[in-house]
């Protein structure tokens, strides 16, 4: 029988579209971002695509897929410490589709685009069976370099943003009531710019869940981690159950950053500044993803969300 | 009733569109592409979204997908005479396409971006209900200004690279062995810069087909134009009234473009050094698109491809 995507896994497809891309002058794609040099700077370049029917609950309004859409592209730039330039916003979606409708995701995307400090600057429409929207964004860092997630060293503290498992809230409980505020996050693009300034070592946003994407750190960095899951910050919705579970589970796209020990309270102090709460949460040390809870240490097991397989 | 895309058509939903993206910063999109200000440069990012049920005809195998959905957005960098930077795939498909055709869909954008002297430098894949590629390209212009639609001037002449109709060929015959020399078309990268270092003054890509494509020019920089429809260059296979039909078939992919009198012979040259050919088919004068031929004049409808209409 000839292997499907559901065999293989999304990452075993983007590591396909890494090994396509090999080049001297871009960064391959295993970051939220690519990163191009232009006019002696650092530009990032990201894409996303969301179909309806697959990434959308039913009571998502059209507002509500405009703004997600863009949030996410936005998000990436955010976890590369870059400032966005620029959203386009591609639409796939069938003739018979309502303009007003169109106007409502054009009007949600323009309205996270506000709130990051961007806008859009073009985009496509066309016609197909089922709306896909495809947002991609352009940034760029304007002293230094962006935020890989390779350049966290032994020693660094590992922080993260906000609150950890509003999504997953609604993905264990799936009550409508919950959909919105998941699908209307705000990307930590200020955030992600005073991280690169104040000189974290590495960053990726939380988008495929804590577990997963501590290991992409890890592994990229050449590092392990000592996770203390008795200091992190979770929504103050989840039972003390949901918690264990939230890790595993993605969309909540706050940041996770490393810092040297030395600039860690700073950064928090910062974060602060801007009004987003942040966390330090552990440690790089020693081999692979160690979680300790009410003093028991374990594996963190590299499981999270993959598309496809799911 | 309410409103659907096919009572509005594209451009209705594109303008839409390029009323939300007012800024400082960023020409709004009626360009091919957006420009972008950012480290001296001016940068251009353009997107364009396929579904493989409405833009790819039976017959059409992976990487002739891939090259088309690459070639189609190269086209529009080409267009702004700008050198790419790097390409974004983004696939939105069913889980159980097969791994091969993935493969064959990023491997056809390869070539494209080879052939066009960029890179694939990232990508997004994710789960829909039908196949839809979206890509995106970032180009740069090192030195000067892009090519606009707008920077057209009275007395200029109006040029277009290659042939015309071979797209239309196979939209009137309907004969499968002409998808694949319509789709694996050759974007004019190499030709865009060229013009843009020469001193070119608008240009943009007949995607749309030529009538639409030339009132484009018309409307932006708020010209006339008189073409010689016996001096154009008909793809040869097309019958008499077959080139008269091809004026308002898109997806030629050729570029469309203006030149100072004085400088037309000159860009003629540089292109066939290039190996491509073109021809000098007019000029900006009076008012409105009139086209002669044989001897009689007349208005050119401003008729073409528009999506969700057709």
């Amino acid at each position: 029988m000839a292997k499907t995507l559901r065999d293989a896994g999304e990452q075993a497809v983007v590591r396909r579209l890494v090994a396509l891309s090999e080049s001297s002058r871009a960064t391959p794609v295993m970051d939220d971002c690519a990163v191009i040099r232009a006019g002696g700077k650092h530009l990032v370049l990201t894409t996303d695509i969301l179909a309806a029917s697959t990434h959308f609950p039913e009571g998502a309004g059209p507002e509500l897929i405009g703004w997600h859409s863009a949030a996410v592209t936005f998000s990436d730039v955010a976890a590369m410490g870059a400032r966005p330039l620029g959203l386009l916003l591609a639409l796939s979606m069938p003739h018979d589709t309502e303009v007003k409708i169109v106007e409502g995701v054009m009007r949600g995307a323009k309205l996270c685009a506000d709130s990051c400090g961007s806008h859009i600057v073009g985009g496509d429409t066309k016609e197909g069976k089922e709306f896909v929207a495809c947002t991609s964004a352009l940034g760029i860092v304007e002293s230094g370099r962006p935020l890989m997630r390779s350049g966290c060293r032994k020693g660094d503290m590992l922080c993260h943003t906000g609150k950890i498992g509003r999504a997953a809230l609604w993905q264990l409980r799936g009550k409508r009531s919950l959909v919105e505020p998941m699908l209307r996050f705000q990307p930590r693009v200020g955030e992600g710019m005073a991280l690169q300034a104040l000189g974290a070592t590495s960053c990726i946003d939380l988008s495929d869940g804590l577990a997963l994407s501590t290991h992409y750190l890890a592994e990229a960095s050449g590092v392990g981690f000592g996770i203390d899951l008795d200091v992190m910050g979770f929504h103050e919705g989840l039972r003390r159950g949901e918690k264990e579970k939230a890790l595993y589970l993605g969309g909540d796209y706050e940041l996770l950053f490393t810092v040297p020990r030395a600039k860690a309270h700073a950064a928090i102090e910062e974060l602060m500044a801007l009004g987003t709460e942040a966390h330090v949460i552990g440690e790089a040390k020693g081999k692979g993803v160690m979680a300790e809870a009410e003093g028991k240490a374990r594996k963190l097991p590299k499981d999270g969300y993959e598309h496809f397989k799911s």
